[in-house]
Protein backbone atom coordinates (compact mmCIF):
# COMPACT_ATOMS: atom_id res chain seq x y z
CA UNK A 1 0.00 0.00 0.00
CA UNK A 2 1.14 3.44 -0.86
CA UNK A 3 2.29 5.25 2.16
CA UNK A 4 2.06 9.11 3.66
CA UNK A 5 4.63 9.66 6.65
CA UNK A 6 3.90 12.39 8.48
CA UNK A 7 6.80 13.60 10.21
CA UNK A 8 7.53 16.09 13.15
CA UNK A 9 10.90 17.94 12.70
CA UNK A 10 11.26 19.10 16.25
CA UNK A 11 12.60 22.57 16.57
CA UNK A 12 14.07 22.73 13.23
CA UNK A 13 17.83 22.11 13.34
CA UNK A 14 19.10 18.70 12.80
CA UNK A 15 20.68 18.01 16.11
CA UNK A 16 16.97 17.63 17.34
CA UNK A 17 15.78 15.59 14.20
CA UNK A 18 15.49 11.74 15.25
CA UNK A 19 17.07 9.36 12.97
CA UNK A 20 13.36 7.26 12.43
CA UNK A 21 12.45 11.01 10.63
CA UNK A 22 15.66 11.77 9.02
CA UNK A 23 15.32 8.00 7.79
CA UNK A 24 11.49 8.43 6.82
CA UNK A 25 12.82 11.94 4.92
CA UNK A 26 15.63 9.99 3.16
CA UNK A 27 13.45 7.40 2.16
CA UNK A 28 10.48 9.70 0.74
CA UNK A 29 10.85 10.30 -3.05
CA UNK A 30 8.11 13.46 -2.56
CA UNK A 31 7.94 15.91 0.35
CA UNK A 32 5.03 18.44 1.41
CA UNK A 33 5.40 21.14 3.44
CA UNK A 34 4.89 24.49 4.73
CA UNK A 35 8.13 26.69 2.96
CA UNK A 36 9.54 27.70 6.37
CA UNK A 37 9.78 24.38 7.46
CA UNK A 38 11.09 23.23 4.55
CA UNK A 39 13.73 25.99 4.28
CA UNK A 40 15.09 24.56 7.86
CA UNK A 41 16.15 21.26 6.30
CA UNK A 42 19.52 20.47 5.02
CA UNK A 43 19.09 20.85 0.78
CA UNK A 44 21.05 18.45 0.24
CA UNK A 45 18.29 16.17 2.13
CA UNK A 46 15.71 17.23 -0.67
CA UNK A 47 17.71 16.75 -3.53
CA UNK A 48 16.26 15.01 -6.48
CA UNK A 49 12.91 14.78 -4.59
CA UNK A 50 9.04 16.21 -6.08
CA UNK A 51 8.79 19.27 -3.38
CA UNK A 52 5.01 19.98 -2.50
CA UNK A 53 5.30 23.51 -0.95
CA UNK A 54 2.54 25.75 0.35
CA UNK A 55 2.27 28.61 2.88
CA UNK A 56 0.44 28.71 6.14
CA UNK A 57 -2.78 28.92 5.55
CA UNK A 58 -3.23 26.22 2.58
CA UNK A 59 -3.05 23.38 5.12
CA UNK A 60 -5.73 21.22 3.18
CA UNK A 61 -4.66 22.05 -0.06
CA UNK A 62 -1.21 20.85 0.69
CA UNK A 63 -2.35 17.74 2.56
CA UNK A 64 -4.40 16.64 -0.15
CA UNK A 65 -1.48 17.40 -2.60
CA UNK A 66 0.68 14.80 -0.13
CA UNK A 67 -2.33 12.46 -0.28
CA UNK A 68 -2.80 12.60 -3.70
CA UNK A 69 1.37 11.63 -4.51
CA UNK A 70 0.86 8.58 -2.00
CA UNK A 71 -2.05 7.36 -3.41
CA UNK A 72 0.02 7.63 -7.17
CA UNK A 73 2.30 5.57 -5.90
CA UNK A 74 5.15 7.50 -4.83
CA UNK A 75 6.14 7.55 -0.89
CA UNK A 76 5.50 10.66 0.04
CA UNK A 77 6.26 12.87 3.18
CA UNK A 78 4.42 15.39 4.64
CA UNK A 79 6.78 17.56 7.48
CA UNK A 80 5.31 19.85 10.07
CA UNK A 81 7.04 21.82 12.75
CA UNK A 82 7.38 20.24 16.58
CA UNK A 83 5.37 17.06 16.64
CA UNK A 84 3.03 16.05 13.96
CA UNK A 85 0.51 15.45 16.32
CA UNK A 86 0.72 18.03 18.21
CA UNK A 87 -1.21 20.90 16.72
CA UNK A 88 -0.26 19.56 13.67
CA UNK A 89 -1.19 17.91 10.41
CA UNK A 90 -1.58 14.73 11.47
CA UNK A 91 -5.36 14.60 12.16
CA UNK A 92 -5.86 16.58 8.66
CA UNK A 93 -4.34 14.14 6.67
CA UNK A 94 -6.47 10.76 8.05
CA UNK A 95 -9.83 12.90 8.04
CA UNK A 96 -8.89 14.04 4.48
CA UNK A 97 -7.99 10.30 3.42
CA UNK A 98 -11.56 9.57 4.92
CA UNK A 99 -13.57 12.19 2.81
CA UNK A 100 -11.54 11.51 -0.52
CA UNK A 101 -12.20 7.92 -0.46
CA UNK A 102 -8.40 6.92 0.51
CA UNK A 103 -8.76 4.72 3.26
CA UNK A 104 -7.06 1.64 2.87
CA UNK A 105 -5.50 3.19 -0.15
CA UNK A 106 -3.05 5.27 1.24
CA UNK A 107 -0.91 4.06 4.89
CA UNK A 108 -1.05 7.22 7.21
CA UNK A 109 2.19 6.54 9.96
CA UNK A 110 3.12 9.63 12.20
CA UNK A 111 6.87 10.10 12.79
CA UNK A 112 7.17 11.43 16.08
CA UNK A 113 9.43 14.59 17.15
CA UNK A 114 10.35 16.76 19.56
CA UNK A 115 7.32 19.09 20.15
CA UNK A 116 7.52 23.31 20.75
CA UNK A 117 6.56 22.58 24.32
CA UNK A 118 9.40 19.87 25.27
CA UNK A 119 11.82 22.83 23.59
CA UNK A 120 10.71 25.70 25.24
CA UNK A 121 10.34 23.78 27.92
CA UNK A 122 14.43 22.82 28.26
CA UNK A 123 15.47 26.23 27.55
CA UNK A 124 13.30 27.73 29.96
CA UNK A 125 14.38 25.10 32.71
CA UNK A 126 11.57 22.82 33.92
CA UNK A 127 8.66 23.85 34.12
CA UNK A 128 6.44 21.18 32.91
CA UNK A 129 7.50 18.39 35.64
CA UNK A 130 4.47 18.66 36.88
CA UNK A 131 0.68 18.35 35.47
CA UNK A 132 -0.04 20.95 32.44
CA UNK A 133 -2.00 21.67 29.60
CA UNK A 134 -1.79 23.20 26.13
CA UNK A 135 -3.78 26.10 24.89
CA UNK A 136 -3.60 27.49 20.89
CA UNK A 137 -5.05 31.39 21.25
CA UNK A 138 -5.90 30.82 17.26
CA UNK A 139 -9.47 31.56 17.06
CA UNK A 140 -9.31 30.83 13.31
CA UNK A 141 -10.82 27.11 13.56
CA UNK A 142 -11.53 27.47 17.29
CA UNK A 143 -13.98 30.01 18.59
CA UNK A 144 -12.53 32.15 21.59
CA UNK A 145 -15.45 31.60 24.00
CA UNK A 146 -14.05 28.02 23.76
CA UNK A 147 -10.16 29.19 24.09
CA UNK A 148 -11.41 31.70 27.23
CA UNK A 149 -13.22 28.69 28.76
CA UNK A 150 -10.25 26.79 28.61
CA UNK A 151 -8.15 29.00 30.02
CA UNK A 152 -9.91 29.54 32.47
CA UNK A 153 -10.78 25.87 33.84
CA UNK A 154 -6.70 25.04 33.57
CA UNK A 155 -5.71 28.04 35.37
CA UNK A 156 -8.46 26.77 38.17
CA UNK A 157 -7.43 23.91 38.47
CA UNK A 158 -3.87 25.29 38.60
CA UNK A 159 -2.28 23.11 35.42
CA UNK A 160 0.84 25.11 34.12
CA UNK A 161 0.12 26.37 30.91
CA UNK A 162 1.60 26.22 27.59
CA UNK A 163 0.40 28.90 25.16
CA UNK A 164 0.49 28.00 21.78
CA UNK A 165 -0.09 30.97 18.74
CA UNK A 166 -0.17 33.68 21.61
CA UNK A 167 -0.26 36.71 19.39
CA UNK A 168 -0.38 37.06 15.32
CA UNK A 169 -0.72 40.67 13.91
CA UNK A 170 -4.24 40.00 13.26
CA UNK A 171 -4.97 39.15 16.81
CA UNK A 172 -3.73 41.50 18.81
CA UNK A 173 -6.33 41.71 21.63
CA UNK A 174 -6.56 37.78 22.45
CA UNK A 175 -3.51 37.61 24.27
CA UNK A 176 -4.17 40.41 27.08
CA UNK A 177 -7.82 38.89 27.34
CA UNK A 178 -5.39 35.60 28.42
CA UNK A 179 -3.59 36.95 30.63
CA UNK A 180 -5.65 38.92 32.38
CA UNK A 181 -8.13 35.76 33.12
CA UNK A 182 -4.92 34.01 34.29
CA UNK A 183 -3.73 36.91 36.37
CA UNK A 184 -7.48 37.16 37.80
CA UNK A 185 -7.60 33.51 39.34
CA UNK A 186 -3.48 32.94 39.54
CA UNK A 187 -2.62 36.34 40.81
CA UNK A 188 -0.17 38.70 38.82
CA UNK A 189 3.00 37.44 40.23
CA UNK A 190 3.41 34.09 38.88
CA UNK A 191 5.93 33.35 36.50
CA UNK A 192 5.94 33.40 32.86
CA UNK A 193 8.43 31.71 30.44
CA UNK A 194 9.03 33.74 26.94
CA UNK A 195 10.69 31.36 23.92
CA UNK A 196 11.32 32.32 20.20
CA UNK A 197 12.37 29.98 17.66
CA UNK A 198 13.46 27.85 20.39
CA UNK A 199 16.97 26.00 18.84
CA UNK A 200 17.17 28.50 15.68
CA UNK A 201 18.49 31.36 14.37
CA UNK A 202 17.09 34.37 16.43
CA UNK A 203 16.46 32.25 19.82
CA UNK A 204 15.40 34.23 22.51
CA UNK A 205 14.49 32.63 25.74
CA UNK A 206 12.94 35.40 28.94
CA UNK A 207 11.66 34.65 31.99
CA UNK A 208 8.81 37.30 33.48
CA UNK A 209 6.08 37.42 35.60
CA UNK A 210 2.40 37.69 34.42
CA UNK A 211 2.32 41.29 35.49
CA UNK A 212 5.87 42.09 33.75
CA UNK A 213 5.05 40.51 30.51
CA UNK A 214 5.09 42.78 27.69
CA UNK A 215 3.00 41.45 25.24
CA UNK A 216 4.55 43.37 21.95
CA UNK A 217 7.84 40.85 23.17
CA UNK A 218 5.30 38.28 21.45
CA UNK A 219 4.54 37.20 17.97
CA UNK A 220 3.28 33.77 16.49
CA UNK A 221 7.28 32.17 16.73
CA UNK A 222 6.65 32.01 20.50
CA UNK A 223 5.63 29.92 22.86
CA UNK A 224 4.43 31.19 26.57
CA UNK A 225 4.94 29.00 29.72
CA UNK A 226 2.47 29.93 32.73
CA UNK A 227 3.13 28.67 35.79
CA UNK A 228 1.25 27.02 38.56
CA UNK A 229 1.41 28.29 41.67
CA UNK A 230 4.46 26.29 43.01
CA UNK A 231 6.52 27.65 39.90
CA UNK A 232 9.43 29.70 40.91
CA UNK A 233 12.23 31.16 39.47
CA UNK A 234 15.52 28.98 40.75
CA UNK A 235 18.86 29.95 39.47
CA UNK A 236 17.31 32.26 36.60
CA UNK A 237 15.00 29.34 34.90
CA UNK A 238 11.86 28.64 35.30
CA UNK A 239 11.08 25.30 37.84
CA UNK A 240 8.02 23.55 38.96
CA UNK A 241 8.90 21.40 41.73
CA UNK A 242 7.07 17.82 41.28
CA UNK A 243 7.04 17.44 45.40
CA UNK A 244 10.18 15.53 46.22
CA UNK A 245 11.55 18.57 48.53
CA UNK A 246 8.44 18.67 50.08
CA UNK A 247 7.90 14.87 51.02
CA UNK A 248 11.16 14.25 51.47
CA UNK A 249 12.18 17.66 53.52
CA UNK A 250 14.52 15.83 55.35
CA UNK A 251 16.38 13.08 53.23
CA UNK B 1 32.02 25.03 35.08
CA UNK B 2 31.29 21.43 35.56
CA UNK B 3 28.28 20.70 33.55
CA UNK B 4 25.17 17.86 34.39
CA UNK B 5 22.86 17.61 31.08
CA UNK B 6 19.85 16.21 31.91
CA UNK B 7 18.76 14.36 28.83
CA UNK B 8 15.31 12.90 27.41
CA UNK B 9 15.85 9.33 25.99
CA UNK B 10 12.25 9.32 24.16
CA UNK B 11 10.34 6.07 24.19
CA UNK B 12 14.31 4.36 24.41
CA UNK B 13 13.95 3.20 20.70
CA UNK B 14 17.93 5.06 19.42
CA UNK B 15 15.80 5.85 16.24
CA UNK B 16 14.42 7.91 18.67
CA UNK B 17 17.29 9.35 19.76
CA UNK B 18 17.70 13.18 18.78
CA UNK B 19 21.74 13.71 17.87
CA UNK B 20 21.77 16.28 20.63
CA UNK B 21 20.97 13.56 23.56
CA UNK B 22 23.30 10.75 21.82
CA UNK B 23 26.28 13.85 21.89
CA UNK B 24 25.99 14.79 25.44
CA UNK B 25 25.55 11.03 25.85
CA UNK B 26 28.69 10.39 24.51
CA UNK B 27 30.90 13.76 25.51
CA UNK B 28 29.48 12.35 29.04
CA UNK B 29 32.05 10.94 31.66
CA UNK B 30 29.36 9.65 34.19
CA UNK B 31 25.95 8.71 33.58
CA UNK B 32 23.11 8.19 36.25
CA UNK B 33 19.80 6.83 35.28
CA UNK B 34 17.10 4.16 36.57
CA UNK B 35 18.43 1.30 35.51
CA UNK B 36 15.34 0.38 33.47
CA UNK B 37 15.97 3.43 31.10
CA UNK B 38 20.00 2.76 31.14
CA UNK B 39 19.35 -0.89 30.03
CA UNK B 40 17.13 0.63 26.43
CA UNK B 41 21.02 2.07 25.88
CA UNK B 42 23.22 0.53 23.47
CA UNK B 43 25.94 -0.99 26.05
CA UNK B 44 28.54 0.21 23.47
CA UNK B 45 27.93 3.81 24.50
CA UNK B 46 28.27 3.54 28.21
CA UNK B 47 31.63 1.62 27.88
CA UNK B 48 33.98 2.91 29.76
CA UNK B 49 31.55 5.56 32.28
CA UNK B 50 31.13 5.40 35.45
CA UNK B 51 27.08 4.11 35.94
CA UNK B 52 25.69 5.68 38.78
CA UNK B 53 22.56 4.00 38.96
CA UNK B 54 19.44 3.72 41.07
CA UNK B 55 16.12 2.28 41.52
CA UNK B 56 12.35 3.80 40.79
CA UNK B 57 11.92 5.38 43.82
CA UNK B 58 15.87 7.00 44.82
CA UNK B 59 15.60 9.78 42.52
CA UNK B 60 16.61 11.93 45.12
CA UNK B 61 19.65 10.22 45.67
CA UNK B 62 20.54 9.61 41.55
CA UNK B 63 19.96 13.53 41.34
CA UNK B 64 22.31 14.53 44.04
CA UNK B 65 25.32 11.68 42.87
CA UNK B 66 24.74 13.44 39.84
CA UNK B 67 25.27 16.59 40.70
CA UNK B 68 28.27 15.59 42.90
CA UNK B 69 29.69 13.91 40.07
CA UNK B 70 29.12 17.17 37.88
CA UNK B 71 30.72 19.38 40.81
CA UNK B 72 33.64 17.00 40.67
CA UNK B 73 34.57 18.28 37.66
CA UNK B 74 33.51 14.95 35.46
CA UNK B 75 30.88 15.69 32.61
CA UNK B 76 27.67 13.99 34.12
CA UNK B 77 24.75 13.11 32.24
CA UNK B 78 21.17 11.99 34.03
CA UNK B 79 18.65 10.09 32.08
CA UNK B 80 15.26 10.21 32.26
CA UNK B 81 12.38 7.97 29.91
CA UNK B 82 10.62 10.73 27.20
CA UNK B 83 11.51 14.21 27.78
CA UNK B 84 13.48 15.66 31.17
CA UNK B 85 10.95 17.94 31.54
CA UNK B 86 7.94 16.52 31.10
CA UNK B 87 7.38 14.48 34.63
CA UNK B 88 11.59 14.36 34.23
CA UNK B 89 14.00 14.62 36.53
CA UNK B 90 14.83 18.27 35.09
CA UNK B 91 13.16 19.98 38.03
CA UNK B 92 14.49 18.01 40.98
CA UNK B 93 18.23 18.91 39.48
CA UNK B 94 17.53 22.82 40.01
CA UNK B 95 15.65 22.01 43.32
CA UNK B 96 18.90 20.14 44.89
CA UNK B 97 21.59 22.18 43.25
CA UNK B 98 20.24 25.33 45.34
CA UNK B 99 19.42 23.45 48.23
CA UNK B 100 23.13 21.99 48.27
CA UNK B 101 24.80 25.04 47.34
CA UNK B 102 25.34 24.43 44.09
CA UNK B 103 24.23 27.25 42.06
CA UNK B 104 26.83 28.62 40.02
CA UNK B 105 28.59 26.16 40.43
CA UNK B 106 27.45 22.90 38.03
CA UNK B 107 25.58 24.68 35.07
CA UNK B 108 22.76 22.31 34.53
CA UNK B 109 21.50 21.96 30.99
CA UNK B 110 18.47 20.14 29.87
CA UNK B 111 18.56 18.07 26.56
CA UNK B 112 15.14 17.83 25.15
CA UNK B 113 13.89 14.44 23.59
CA UNK B 114 10.24 12.89 22.56
CA UNK B 115 7.98 12.76 25.20
CA UNK B 116 5.80 9.86 25.85
CA UNK B 117 2.35 11.51 25.43
CA UNK B 118 3.79 12.18 21.54
CA UNK B 119 5.09 8.78 20.83
CA UNK B 120 1.30 7.71 22.24
CA UNK B 121 -0.49 9.76 20.25
CA UNK B 122 1.94 9.14 16.79
CA UNK B 123 1.37 5.49 17.47
CA UNK B 124 -3.07 5.78 17.72
CA UNK B 125 -3.19 8.63 15.38
CA UNK B 126 -3.40 11.95 15.87
CA UNK B 127 -5.42 12.38 19.24
CA UNK B 128 -3.22 15.58 20.02
CA UNK B 129 -3.96 18.02 17.33
CA UNK B 130 -6.42 19.99 19.19
CA UNK B 131 -5.98 21.45 23.13
CA UNK B 132 -4.92 18.70 25.84
CA UNK B 133 -3.75 18.61 29.42
CA UNK B 134 -1.71 15.85 30.94
CA UNK B 135 -2.20 14.33 34.22
CA UNK B 136 -0.38 12.12 36.47
CA UNK B 137 -2.82 9.45 38.91
CA UNK B 138 0.32 9.23 40.95
CA UNK B 139 -0.43 10.56 44.44
CA UNK B 140 3.14 9.89 45.45
CA UNK B 141 3.83 13.58 45.69
CA UNK B 142 0.04 15.23 44.89
CA UNK B 143 -2.98 14.76 47.00
CA UNK B 144 -5.70 13.19 45.42
CA UNK B 145 -8.20 15.85 45.43
CA UNK B 146 -5.82 17.95 43.57
CA UNK B 147 -5.94 15.31 41.35
CA UNK B 148 -9.24 14.74 40.57
CA UNK B 149 -10.13 18.44 40.50
CA UNK B 150 -7.71 18.61 37.83
CA UNK B 151 -9.49 15.64 35.66
CA UNK B 152 -12.65 17.20 36.36
CA UNK B 153 -12.03 20.60 35.28
CA UNK B 154 -9.91 19.50 32.21
CA UNK B 155 -12.50 17.22 31.37
CA UNK B 156 -15.33 20.35 31.87
CA UNK B 157 -12.98 22.10 29.59
CA UNK B 158 -13.24 19.67 27.14
CA UNK B 159 -9.46 19.25 26.59
CA UNK B 160 -8.39 15.78 25.57
CA UNK B 161 -6.55 14.45 28.34
CA UNK B 162 -3.08 12.60 28.63
CA UNK B 163 -2.91 10.14 31.55
CA UNK B 164 0.47 9.35 33.16
CA UNK B 165 0.83 6.66 35.72
CA UNK B 166 -2.06 5.91 35.03
CA UNK B 167 -2.11 2.19 37.55
CA UNK B 168 0.48 0.80 40.12
CA UNK B 169 -0.27 -2.15 41.91
CA UNK B 170 -0.60 0.30 45.04
CA UNK B 171 -2.99 2.44 43.26
CA UNK B 172 -5.52 0.29 41.77
CA UNK B 173 -8.72 2.55 43.02
CA UNK B 174 -7.48 5.87 41.32
CA UNK B 175 -8.16 4.78 37.87
CA UNK B 176 -11.40 3.69 37.68
CA UNK B 177 -12.45 7.01 40.39
CA UNK B 178 -10.90 9.17 36.88
CA UNK B 179 -12.51 7.53 34.64
CA UNK B 180 -16.13 7.81 35.97
CA UNK B 181 -15.44 11.61 36.63
CA UNK B 182 -14.62 11.99 32.82
CA UNK B 183 -17.50 9.52 32.00
CA UNK B 184 -19.79 11.63 33.88
CA UNK B 185 -19.18 15.02 32.59
CA UNK B 186 -18.10 13.74 29.36
CA UNK B 187 -19.89 10.85 28.71
CA UNK B 188 -19.25 7.09 28.75
CA UNK B 189 -18.75 6.64 24.65
CA UNK B 190 -16.01 8.93 24.52
CA UNK B 191 -12.77 7.39 22.51
CA UNK B 192 -9.84 6.57 24.19
CA UNK B 193 -6.38 5.05 23.55
CA UNK B 194 -3.83 3.16 25.01
CA UNK B 195 -0.13 2.55 24.49
CA UNK B 196 1.84 0.36 26.58
CA UNK B 197 5.93 0.44 26.17
CA UNK B 198 5.09 2.38 23.00
CA UNK B 199 8.52 1.51 20.53
CA UNK B 200 9.71 -0.51 22.56
CA UNK B 201 9.41 -4.54 23.30
CA UNK B 202 6.08 -5.28 24.54
CA UNK B 203 4.60 -2.28 22.64
CA UNK B 204 0.52 -1.90 22.26
CA UNK B 205 -1.83 -0.31 21.15
CA UNK B 206 -5.78 -0.48 21.65
CA UNK B 207 -8.19 1.79 21.20
CA UNK B 208 -11.85 1.58 23.14
CA UNK B 209 -14.35 3.86 24.85
CA UNK B 210 -14.61 5.03 28.11
CA UNK B 211 -17.17 2.96 29.05
CA UNK B 212 -14.97 -0.37 27.29
CA UNK B 213 -11.61 0.04 28.89
CA UNK B 214 -10.42 -3.03 30.81
CA UNK B 215 -8.60 -1.46 33.60
CA UNK B 216 -7.05 -4.39 34.24
CA UNK B 217 -5.16 -4.11 30.84
CA UNK B 218 -3.45 -0.50 32.16
CA UNK B 219 -0.47 -0.58 34.20
CA UNK B 220 2.78 2.20 34.83
CA UNK B 221 4.29 1.46 31.72
CA UNK B 222 0.67 2.61 30.51
CA UNK B 223 -0.52 5.80 28.71
CA UNK B 224 -3.64 6.47 28.23
CA UNK B 225 -5.45 9.21 25.89
CA UNK B 226 -8.68 10.15 26.38
CA UNK B 227 -10.26 11.87 23.85
CA UNK B 228 -12.33 15.19 23.74
CA UNK B 229 -16.27 15.41 22.33
CA UNK B 230 -15.23 16.06 18.84
CA UNK B 231 -12.67 13.09 18.89
CA UNK B 232 -13.48 10.10 16.55
CA UNK B 233 -12.20 6.80 15.01
CA UNK B 234 -10.93 7.24 11.55
CA UNK B 235 -9.67 4.51 9.83
CA UNK B 236 -8.79 2.31 13.11
CA UNK B 237 -7.51 5.31 14.40
CA UNK B 238 -8.11 8.23 17.26
CA UNK B 239 -7.90 11.53 15.46
CA UNK B 240 -8.64 14.85 17.10
CA UNK B 241 -10.27 16.84 14.70
CA UNK B 242 -8.67 20.67 14.35
CA UNK B 243 -11.29 21.93 12.52
CA UNK B 244 -10.49 22.67 9.09
CA UNK B 245 -12.98 20.41 7.55
CA UNK B 246 -16.27 22.17 9.59
CA UNK B 247 -14.81 25.53 8.01
CA UNK B 248 -13.41 24.50 4.78
CA UNK B 249 -16.52 22.30 4.03
CA UNK B 250 -16.78 22.82 0.42
CA UNK B 251 -13.04 23.01 -0.09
Amino acid sequence: MARLSVIGLGPGDATLLAPLALAALTRAQAVAGYTTYLKLLDPALLAGKRIIESGMTAEMARVRAALASADAGVETALVCGGDAGVYGLASLAYELAELDGLSGRVEIEVVPGIPALAAAAALLGAPLTHDFACVSLSDLLTPWAVIEKRIALATKADFVLVIYNPRSRRRREHLPKALEIMATIRGSAIPVGLVRNAYREGQSVAVTTLAELDVETVDMLSILVVGNASTRMVDGKLVTPRGYLDKYAES
